[in-house]
């Protein structure tokens, strides 16, 4: 393989684009693991251009995310995922896409918010201080995973379809007007149309601007009103 | 879209050939959501050939898996994924795939079998009687969700290599001088090199005949010895 060919010559850098893209789903995968053992074994440096998200991310020591020719973020993949700079990058990133859902700040209490979804109300609680006020069109971010489905859930959703793979079923969420993309690791499989209940965990939900370059203003947890 | 038009006659049956192999990744994941509901709404029944293995997994109430001709399996997504016929369809359905070992039956009690997987043992607490003996060739189907990374762990494996890619990692293990595949859900992330313990959940590894048509024999727990 070209790679190996090349590796021979014990360069220094290795400039790589979409190597892998003429390969099927399964091959992919296994080059893949591969490619990144080698990274660690040459000790060279990979330059690797690619469009394909998952491969940045699993591959990369860090992500150079481009928009248009303009640089979005410079950060390790897990940094891009957990603290995206912007609305764009956090629904570049990741697979199914962040649910990224119009907001109103109706009240601003130090690093408490409450945010206006439309027919429901969520109180977010930042890391820090949110540089947002009273009456502030925002936009919320949940990643898929931090959708819960637990009887303990606060607020009532009905299943809008279902995507179950064994490993993992994608289920689409129909509430408060919004359809909703939650994650549910295991073969549980739902019923479309039926009603669950639905709570936000982990403190890595965000808030972008939604004007401009919509970058992040705050990251916290959720907890419906 | 071409397939709303054709629905405009109220078919009862509807053929589809690949409908989404010319969509980006994005778009295909939301047109599966769609084709899923419409497929509920519409109360049609749907014929639909894919090679693509999470689409046949996510949106068909029956999967019909065929290799060269020959039917395979015949039955709903999550009992291929759980219960495969042999080990072809074990390996064809889930990403990444299952993790598939020689082992040799070396003493068998009634349920309980003791497997050599080389340099390594496992007790196999089979949920019915498995139809083998000691000293049988036999291929041992472990899928990667249920390779647990835990410090209580009976085995011993080091990082192969690593995928994060923010919802879930995929961790390929060196052990017992083997590659297994492990995927940990959450954004963790481990070391290349690394020396860590697993351990083996679920009762749903599988042992298939390693000759012929290599059918499941049996399905049940694993534990390290």
């Amino acid at each position: 393989m070209a790679i190996a060919r090349t590796l021979a010559t014990g360069p220094r850098i290795l400039l790589m684009d979409e190597p892998l893209s003429n390969l099927d789903a399964k091959l992919r995968m296994e080059m893949r693991s591969e490619l990144k053992r080698l990274h660690l074994d040459t000790d060279s440096t990979f330059v690797y251009v690619t469009h394909d998200q998952l491969e940045a991310m699993t591959l990369a020591t860090k992500i150079s995310l481009m928009k248009k020719g303009k640089l979005q973020q410079f950060a390790p993949p897990l940094t891009v995922y957990n603290e995206p700079a912007n609305a764009f990058t956090a629904d570049f990133i990741g697979n199914p896409s962040i649910n990224l859902i119009p907001v109103k700040v109706e009240e601003k209490r130090e690093n408490i918010l409450v945010l206006d979804m439309g027919s429901h109300k969520v109180r977010f609680t930042s890391k820090g201080n949110a540089d947002t006020r009273q009456g502030d069109i925002l936009t919320l971010g949940i990643r898929p995973e931090n959708i819960e489905i637990t009887d303990e859930g606060g607020l009532e959703a009905k299943v809008y379809s279902t995507l179950p793979s064994g490993m993992e079923t994608v289920v689409k969420l129909e509430t408060a007007g919004l359809i909703l993309t939650a994650v549910v690791f295991g073969d549980s499989d739902f019923r479309i149309n039926d009603t669950v209940k639905i709570r936000f965990r982990s403190n890595r939900n965000h808030l972008f601007r939604k004007e401009g370059d919509q970058e992040r203003i705050a990251s916290g947890s959720l907890q419906s009103l």
